[in-house]
């Protein structure tokens, strides 16, 4: 731990308790949150058990009953405010962000802008949660009204990758619309979610709404939020298999609940012909090794038309090579830091060395970088991948660029839809057809049209197929955190 | 079966096959359609297993490959030649109905309007399947765009209660928005199920978009559709607790499905103090016996305002005892019908004996009109019914009205929501302060005031809490068969 | 008048008396409508004058006062009456078309069925006259409601161009918002506005909802109605100058009037280096062409890419060459009719004769085809023009094709732009970049994306600059058509 | 002035020059403002003529250019930065409206932040300037899309009753659409408008995006503005007849330009037999006396139910008698100010000259209170005001209650909609069919149902009839300052 790069201006910001009823809350039972890159222990946490869930849940039920009651220009002045402590803050809150995931400072410099604009963006929608009036068939004295309330309490489970924004396009939601909840963050990571309890706290959010419980009893508690009762919905960012897991273990509780849920994906990157090259390449650069692969949205597998293909990769090679530098996030021109876990760069080296033994040639990288740290992965790239390597189908998670040649058009949005999920998709062309027609035909739930950056607030993230269930962010982010309620009135 | 007035003029109407790619298929297995009226067997019907709804659920896959593609106009215009031939045959359709159903003739011929009119409102609704262009704050050059798009094979399975309603609310978002189905009707009642085929044929839907399959082999059929990997989203109308066992049977599948879920309600019907009680006596009526009690929406549990009751639960008796006949539905002047099984007629006799037990007074009927055949029950007033009695927790499902007393409104909206599902509510009064708050508080999907009928397609249909998942009908109707894709253009 | 082919079936279509109060009144007045073809008489028909008009928009108040009380579904259903009735004599119809307007019989046709449309789009808008219910910022009990509701009487004043579509864009909102109207049709071609009311009668719009006055004291009628204070608006197609005259003229009366205006256009039709060249040729015959080229989107400047300018012009002096056959609108073969009459023919002549001086060159045509009748002009193209003949700034509304040498993107569209109306603009392009940007800067209410057919119900019509005010169709459609109420109910 | 309290913290909010292209700019020519409570000058400002104003134009033209390329979030943080400085700033600004207004500063103080809302309000509105895309008919590969565009330069004119929140109104959406602007404010109140512009320039705005010209050249200014071809647009706040004027003006200019019109007002107030009294008194003190009655919202006819009628009239005389006090607004405990200049007093005094003179009864005040100054008049309240007095007709806009008796909801309601105009209404009471009914049938814009306060950002303010054109705040405040562009693309 570099002390001088990495220290925290407003120490407070670094919480290591459960944040239950507007209290920050301890156990004697505690687990150790580790910096990727050194190793190193950074805090011993607080680790919640079924008990302190149950309690939360109480707790947010309970506050439920008031908050809902809220105008809405108070929600909108709280998530406001949180916008505005979170930029006020930012240097410490991507430092922590940082110590804990690994990730570039500069990178969680990024994600810290990103995740107030989640604040930002609901604070504004908070006020236009509108509702219908609808003629009726029946007489035109009878009115139909719709109005949308909110649900109740929520429960929120997040990941590690984006310590900081999973939660605020979670919680932001929850907030404008009125709901409460409890968040689970990812034990990897639970100092950033904690960091925002006490920025929620300190904007003026009600005891109780926000409930963030750490813990490291992941299958156990996931398990336990599904089934109570008194949770009605289930937002989970993670992988398709836990997804699935959750949705199964929810049909066993004794209510039925609402999920959203953004899961594992397979991006295809498609550079069509006619694609400006330069910017091809700008675009693969931030959507294939941004947090070194570690994006539900990064690219896993690069479709490059073969008049393209040599050129492309040969330039591919040579930017890695001259603008790429791994190391530890806090120090000078790093650009790329370590994967989480052991887990992780296993799974990575196991699908290079697959594709590897099935014939895919290593451009540049191909092996771990163990002298920096154990969980430090060269950016790689491969040549000549194709369908019979478990890389083509596998998410990735790690710094690795399959390169894979393609003829034609409808060929190559066979080959790009050859996958069981569908997050996100990208590609680069000029031509109005083939754009009309690939962002169509490619069975995703985001396209990326000569670009690599698809998330902002304003898009509705989400996936089709094993991808996930709902939308979050954007004018259809309310959608899913309330209830529509239909009122016949006949006066 | 009294011939004279259940003659179907249009006797293709009338088919035991299944309908599958377009194309009347037997196969040997038959079961018996019966007229709970007469106990009569109607016709034997196609009972299709496994393998012909994986054939049906294959070609419905292929189907949507090109159905996808038509123009949204080419498919209002099919809705609107389905709207155009149910209104025309809508004497057979009615006839059909009554017959399996039991329901009285002019109650089916009811159903068969209000089917038609889901038909006439996603014809409308086709062609403004409308998409957003959303600004980006990357740059005033970039866009986000969304559009909608179909699933692809979606899973039908519907109730004996509306026989050609539940499918038409469910088939017309379908074909509106260019997914293909599988449909999977009541054992009870394929009748109206595979009459709708024939309707549809007429009408110019393309083979293999729409597929009805009867069996009897409900459990082991729901499952199978539930966990077929090709199945995109299940639509089903039925009890809570089905519902909760085909969501747990879907999350074994392969892949992530969508839900629209219509389940059980228990809807309060509140008389406030100051009610036009002439208008919630007329409301009742239809509200608790229309179809003899067997819809999802009706008043499960009557509370009336202590000033009011006696007057009310007079006035109700004596309109039951004055208009009120019994009967099989072709007969003349009948009113009423029986109810649908065995199973259903014991569950009412078993509630209403356990709330006389309890103290309930029967007000009037109160036991079985045997001497008409072994599925009628009285129509029943109970009075004085209590929360120690099941039927205040139970769907009744039957001809039987349970009064309540209240004296204030916040107590009688809380004991209106102590149920753990949320269908509709109703309630009666003049006030704007008791209607916003009434309207707000009642934990429901659909609120009724002042008037017992709130089914049309204009209103979003749906319920909260463990009565379901998902809104049919109206401007929303759309959302539940689509995908919103996000595409981000970047010229 | 060749009677063979232009019988009309339906007698009872063609009337002569003015449509006032669901009656066929007649007055002494009477005026010729001819027959541009041949210069026949067709009919005399009752010449209306202020009194009438006076006593139409009387009967419109009343009938106000019950029509706007009609439930959607009932304004619905007639509206869809008229639809299928048109449809069902749309033969007839198109008859009646050609013969007052001159226009081929198949292009009659074509404008009938685009009638049709209107009603249908409006029958299926009317039930979906949705308000809004809005959170207050005052107190969360608060609600704000928006509705929409009709003006009351709407003064309708079209051109000759579209005889029939022209009224049933206007028409149709009319009815499907509960607002009444007293149309006055173009001299010229008032028989096809009289069959409209006939269809109306039959299809059950009450009596004075629709009043169909024809004269030919058009200014005066027109002065007479902007200045009525029962008439609450005023919708108009025809010339800017006439536009800008009414407003100024209803700006005198006693109330404040909302206008729609629909005034003349000046469209640029632009042929973009990297166009799809057989689809730029193909889209200028119908763009520019079409009703020998007297419509208001007609393509009035083509600007040709210096590389494709010899090859477009050739080609397409070729193809009209070939395909084109000028006659009256019976004769079989014909593609092109007369202009409409003398001072529309004496402009065509005078704009190509000052390019002619100017220095265009006539590739094709260039002067009257008088041996056919006074009205009919040859189909022309000129080369080289330039800003410095008139034609380059005012509307044509012939068929003559104007050809511009260009050689850059940002100089066409400025040059494209340097006009004071703004109604349609075209483009052909297959790139991205060109399209987002050309789509955006032209300075038009419509632009067309490489295709020269933009109108269809789903389209918002209407220009900017001069072009007009205010939208027509498509969702937008029912906007001007209605007020907003807003309504604050603090319960 | 009392120099103690009316002190002005920020020395530069107050500014005497005009503000174009970001500089403030000088002139020779000079006109005097006064404070209406004790006629003293407070400043002297820039007195703008013509060519003032053709520059202002032509710089604001030419701003458009740019600004509006600039991208929603730019403009957004614009308009929240002025938000914020204008919260932070209130005392200041409230201290300057009090001083050219004469309004009490509480009163003021309200009013900017009343005027800060909206630039919030459109802070969030800037990133939702959401277009369309809509199926085509053509076919399936055709879109159409829309997108809403910037006009050009709006020419702003502006009232001295909301010195602060007319220019808000209009200047933040102006903001929002990215157009530019040059504003006239009323000659009596120049100095909020300025001190706006000086909020407006530390916010960021772009020089030349908002030009404020001074004054008191008002009718020829204001034809020059309505005439000149550079505008697009004129939003008008003030009287039927000066906006009318200006309509007629406009038609002579060269281009067709838009309108919002926000005119006068007679709001009617009615109390039904079954209003809630209290509220209803509370209510009728601020609709009818707020500002002196210098509002065009304001009550102008208060209609008491028989029934209540004399204790309504006996209990609102009390209580302005208890708790009004009248005279300079920087006095402690006053309550009510001044009216804003002779005329307008002179009228007053006129209407209630008359009404006494046709029978009505002086129930409180009735002539002015001349020791406080000469535009001091008396809160006064008039009993058994009929329709034949003029003050039934006419705005009063002055500090008089005419209480009109009725017995009948039919009645009342048609004598409320006795008025050529239509901005507000009010009504009290707690039916829900009486509120249906007479929320649907008042002829007004805006319907305040049990509250005599109507106006937030959220709300679309504007009338019917001869009160206006074009809807000003909410989710509606965008469309007026945007044209819709229609564009249909074929890939």
């Amino acid at each position: 731990l570099r002390k001088m790069s990495s220290k925290i201006e407003n120490d407070y910001l670094i919480q290591t308790k459960a944040f239950i009823n507007g209290k920050w809350t301890e156990t004697d039972d505690k687990f150790a949150v580790t910096n990727p890159s050194t190793g190193d222990t950074i805090r011993e946490v607080t680790n919640c058990g079924v008990s302190d869930f149950n309690k939360a849940i109480e707790i947010a039920h309970d506050a439920f009953g008031t908050f809902r009651q809220t105008n809405v220009r108070e929600r909108a002045q709280i998530l406001d405010n949180i916008y505005n402590l979170m930029l006020e803050n930012k240097q410490d809150l991507a430092k922590i962000l940082t110590l804990e995931n690994g990730k570039p400072y500069k990178d969680s410099l990024g994600e810290i802008v990103y995740s107030a604009m989640f604040f930002k963006w609901f604070a504004e929608e908070a006020p236009r949660i509108y509702g219908d009036i609808i003629p009726s068939a029946v007489s035109s004295d009878q009115k139909i009204f719709t109005i949308r309330q909110p649900l109740g309490v929520i429960g929120i489970l997040t990941p590690w990758n984006f310590p900081s924004a999973m939660i605020a396009r979670k919680l932001a939601p929850v907030i404008a619309t009125g709901n409460t909840c409890v968040i689970k963050p990812a034990h990897e990571t639970p100092l950033s979610a904690l960091a925002l309890g006490v920025i929620a706290e300190k904007a003026g959010l009600p005891a109780g709404v926000c409930n963030i419980l750490p813990t490291n009893h992941t299958s156990e508690i996931g398990e336990y939020v599904c089934e109570h009762e008194l949770v009605k919905k289930i937002t989970f960012t993670g992988s398709t298999k836990i997804g699935q897991l959750l949705m199964g273990q929810s049909s066993k509780g004794k209510n039925i609940k609402k999920f959203s849920m953004e899961l594992g994906g397979n991006a295809p990157y498609i550079v069509f012909k006619d694609a400006d090259l330069d910017r091809a390449l700008d675009g693969i650069i931030g959507c294939k090794f941004r947090q070194s692969g570690q994006t539900c949205i990064c690219a896993n597998r690069i479709f490059v038309h073969e008049d393209l293909y040599d050129e492309f990769s040969k330039r591919l090679v040579d930017k890695i090579d001259k603008t790429f530098k791994l190391g530890d996030g806090f120090q000078d021109g790093v650009t790329h830091g370590p994967l989480i876990h052991d887990k992780s760069i296993d799974k990575v080296a196991s699908l290079v060395q697959d594709a590897k033994t099935k014939g895919a040639d290593v451009l540049i990288g191909g092996s771990r970088a163990s002298s920096l740290g154990p969980l430090f992965y060269q950016p790689t790239v491969l040549g000549n991948v194709t369908e019979s390597m478990d890389i083509f189908y596998e998410e990735i998670f790690g710094p690795v660029a399959p390169l894979i040649k393609f003829k034609d058009v409808d060929e190559v949005i066979k080959r790009a839809n050859d996958t069981d999920v569908g997050l996100a998709g990208y590609f680069y062309s000029q031509n109005i057809s083939t754009i009309f027609d690939a962002a169509e035909k490619l069975n995703v739930g985001m396209v990326g049209v000569n670009t690599g950056e698809i998330s902002e607030p304003a898009v509705p993230f989400g996936g089709v197929k094993n991808s996930g269930l709902g939308k979050e962010g954007s004018k259809y982010g309310i959608d899913d955190y309330t209830e529509l309620k239909a009122i016949i009135v006949a006066p």
